[in-house]
């Protein structure tokens, strides 16, 4: 079975903080930096395996601290865990003060693709960890994804109490 | 106290799916989503309240269905609970296809929103669910409040696992 | 002949207003309106039928009231008209003062949109208004429709006063 | 009194028309002309007086020809009439086929904008049309500014029978 | 052989400077330049010959004057050279202070563009310079061409000394 | 006086590339590289000093290789040069083929930025290049400086044959 570490997977896109980055009086930041995540965590996956991919799902998407025009941020995504046709991969998001110097961890999350069927079968890699961060974030994952496939199992059960007007 | 239904914070907005909205080859929908999702969920919780409002974590985010251009969607969001300074939304996105007018679920989320500190208190409304949707979603909110709270109480652990090179 | 109320042809977007939204020192609003506004226009057409749809013309179109960042803006849109391959959408966007709950008028045009033809014969359904609003705004229709097609027989001599440098 | 010519407040912008900037399978090119419009419009104005100015309405907004990825445009805006604080703008975008080379006028239509009051009184320039499309277009002033007040004095009327929800 | 004009080449695009088109506290106006320039330069090209062009290089990209939100600004491009191939367009940027009317150049560039090899053999026309400013660019591109074919021809020393981590 | 290596200006964006991403047919992607390029070396040049910085010029902006949808590329810049208040940044793109895993450097450029004068004097640190890449490309800065220099000293005579019309 092949073989592929975190590190070859890692992706990194560093930003500028600009004015217009920022909603409504410099606090609602949350979109931009969605839509940044789900770009750099897709090129993680890209990594692992050549396919065709789908966002699934997220969780333990947090914001840890609002991010200024005062700093600039690094996205760092890496894949942490393998199973069937999921793939997992984790983003933080480094934010730097340009005025104090200090770094801190801005932002986190956990995001979920799948690999779409197709024709011929595709075999991802296995994944192998390296650092301490690394082996960290990947030795949780057998729970994360016990907790992500209770939550599908519901899925019909929690969609039959939507109203589809 | 002040009351205030579930229905008087329901955001809408439906849009077309354009062609550009979808990234490589029609299937990574999540970031475009992902943006909608956050300003849609904004406006909810400033229908509670008008205040300074700030993203704090999404949980239970799951793309249920592929949105394609043959559908236009609904984002429907409402808040569904409310604790101390934290305000809950709900998010889904109905897909509504136009050739055979099916209607689905294709996306759902839980947004925690928090209102920023200042100067004069602020004392949110009590929140009054009024139709079984909105019953089913407020009666899990303390469920998910606790393990959010969980979450937030194991963030220094966490965070201390992470490299901030 | 099939029937389709104004109510099933409404369209929805709620939108927070950004300082990024706001052109030049908070008074050149007009180009974002204007594309948010043939979007939510577009969208009540394809709830109409289901088929290659452009846009032909506007007329009535008023900026009644500036719109601030102090506001929420929904864009509200409804078939109002009929005509053989003609459609006519009414958008009206009403805007929500956060600070003094004060709900206004921002905003109304007519739009005329084209089924374009296509192998198959389309024919429209019959358009049913039921409130007040969508009684007074059908009932103009025909006087409106008039005027456009006394401006469209105008056409040639209009565009030969035009130069082509 | 000051004097202007139109030429003097003649505006271009020309365009490569890309795939990205039409919607819907080639047929809704509506929103991004709007947009491009409005901004062409604007600058217009400015040249005409430099004060804050706002859109007021828009009329005769005709979509004469298709705009598609073979062609390019000219947005061409100039002022055509003056009154009060109210300024005229006209703007035509000619498209050019590539291949053939055949230039049509693929759309017009007349913006106002509004001088806003401030401290200083700003008189505007009186508007002198030089060639026989800005005679012909000047021309037509007075009946379309009798028509916009007509429209303006029914405002209450109008607005009367609109629903706030 | 065809002949083709300067003139005829010339492609413009007038600009308002919004608030946000200025990054980083009004300073990083770069990026907007630079995109708005590769659509003018590209569209001056396609005015030489119908074809498929791709962007090969720039060069004597300089930023004269700083451009803010108190001027418009006139991109304007021309063909200033040709040769096999290689299409040499010229574009500067005049600003226009809305306040003092004073107009100065702001920015100027040369970018080479590259007629894509077809099927069908493509000779360009010859370029005939007709102005003063027209003469002296097209005066000095036999100069610019050659300093570029000794960086083309370097361009294999170059590159091996670059990393491809 | 205060020392920094070229590592420690390094910025990184690694980027996916959507069919939006592309021009016109695929070929011209200029526009958006250029967008990208300026964001990318101007953070280099704040991680080199925190100050009000402005992009001067750029010269040597190559091309190289097509960047097409098959390729994931990433942005990495650098400071290699530092003389009185300006900065040289040299940024190169790599695209990585996702099917043949092959890397090639897609585009080269070297930008200038300066430091705007202020009331504080501000020192720029000692710039130490490391590997034998930086070490390449520090060496050439004397010659490319010279070079700017000799075209800043022709400024006047340039901009006295452009019109300003």
């Amino acid at each position: 079975m092949k073989q592929i570490t975190c590190q070859q997977t890692r992706t990194i896109s560093e930003r500028i903080i600009f004015d217009g980055d920022l909603n409504d009086k410099q606090t609602l930041f949350g979109g931009k930096t969605l839509s940044l995540l789900d770009e750099n965590a897709g090129l993680a996956s890209f990594k692992l395996v050549h396919a065709k991919i789908a966002t699934a799902s997220y969780d333990h998407v947090n914001f840890w601290r609002p991010i200024t025009t005062d700093k600039y941020v690094k996205f760092e995504s890496f894949v942490t865990g393998v199973s069937g046709r999921q793939i997992e991969v984790f983003t933080k998001v480094i934010s730097h003060d340009l005025k104090t110097d200090i770094t801190e961890v801005a932002f986190t999350s956990f995001c979920t693709l799948v690999v779409l069927r197709s024709a011929q079968q595709i075999e991802l890699p296995e994944l192998v960890p390296e650092t301490d961060e690394e082996k960290y974030l990947c030795a949780g994952f057998a729970d994360r994804l016990a907790a992500r496939e209770e939550e599908r199992s519901n899925k019909d059960d929690f969609l039959s109490h939507l109203t589809l007007d």
